[in-house]
């Protein structure tokens, strides 16, 4: 069960969030301070840095809330099943319910959100190859319980690499305008194609 | 032919970046001042803006000279050639020549020049990985000339990732103090293996 206080927390945290990349959406990144946002969601400023240590992490969050994701959906894995098997699954599952995170939702919110993510300023997408690297490492980590280091760590790169590049082309499919039906069907082939190309 | 004014231009740029590593090596990436580096290296802080853009191009430049050169080495690939085996063939000829971009050049100052770009500044890390897009971006051009495009992203990113972590592996064992001659035969083993995991 989640306490009162932790709901509280959430419910700031999301305010902070929304008004801030509403303005950012708006204005530019490099445009709005956090002084801004602050007052836009009714926040003192130290208040805002005790939920977001950084200016990028208010738009980054969204994100970094699945940080660590592909280590679990591998420890998570039925007995049997190989790494690769539960990560494709995992990705198809998230495909199925248009999860934001597969590149696969055309709610227009959403899409201009990925385009503030990449194109919006250097230190947001600095700041997420640093999330993706991460994210690389905790699967290196996971995959080493059950295989070499090497093994765990070239794995770990490709298989990280392939989520990202499959995510970004449904995006860029969609930010360019194609149906979502047409896109989700394409979305499924390229994954199973994606996964196909590594090992195990 | 080399003009007498561009090998200046590149004595110039030289004698900046060395100035500049070795004071980031002396006293860390955020401790010195582009005006300090400026001084040192006699010239002037608008000329050295001139040379190199941003005070992470300073570090970086001996990176970005090799940018391009997987598409490079994927369009120049002797016919019948597979990509994967000429990327394989051109990082294992690195390996041999203990090139500093396979990670495998036990040179003190190369070992700490790799140290300051992985743990020198996060605007580091984050201006490596946007190379290593450019990487990808451009290698994923060269492989779509004779693949289809999703293909070649795949394999871009894939390919990419597996020369990242064989790099940053073979730098971690010299750094770890593990002698060039048996890092060498591993290095040599890992990326067999590496380039083996990949299709084609």
């Amino acid at each position: 069960m989640t306490g009162l206080r932790e709901l509280q927390r959430r419910r700031v945290r999301e305010a902070i969030s929304t008004a801030a990349i509403t303005l950012f959406l708006e204005r530019g990144f490099d445009e709005v301070s956090v002084a801004e946002i602050a007052a836009a969601a009714g926040v003192s400023k130290p208040t805002l840095f005790k939920y977001f240590a950084t200016k990028e992490d208010l738009v980054l969050h969204r994100i970094t809330d699945h940080l660590g994701e592909p280590a679990r959906v591998v420890r998570a894995r039925a007995e049997g099943e190989r790494p690769v098997a539960a990560l494709r699954r995992h990705f198809l599952d998230g495909l199925a319910r248009h999860d934001p995170v597969t590149g696969l939702n055309d709610d227009p919110e959403v899409v201009a959100y990925h385009r503030l993510v990449f194109f919006g300023a250097p230190s947001l997408l600095g700041r997420l190859h640093q999330f993706m690297a991460e994210d690389e490492e905790a699967l290196a980590e996971a995959l080493a319980e059950t295989t070499d280091e090497l093994t765990a760590r070239l794995l770990a790169g490709q298989a990280v690499a392939t989520q990202r590049v499959l995510a970004r082309r449904n995006w860029q499919l969609l930010a360019d305008g194609r149906p979502m039906a047409e896109v989700e069907a394409e979305a499924v082939r390229a994954a199973e194609q994606g996964f196909g190309m590594l090992p195990g």
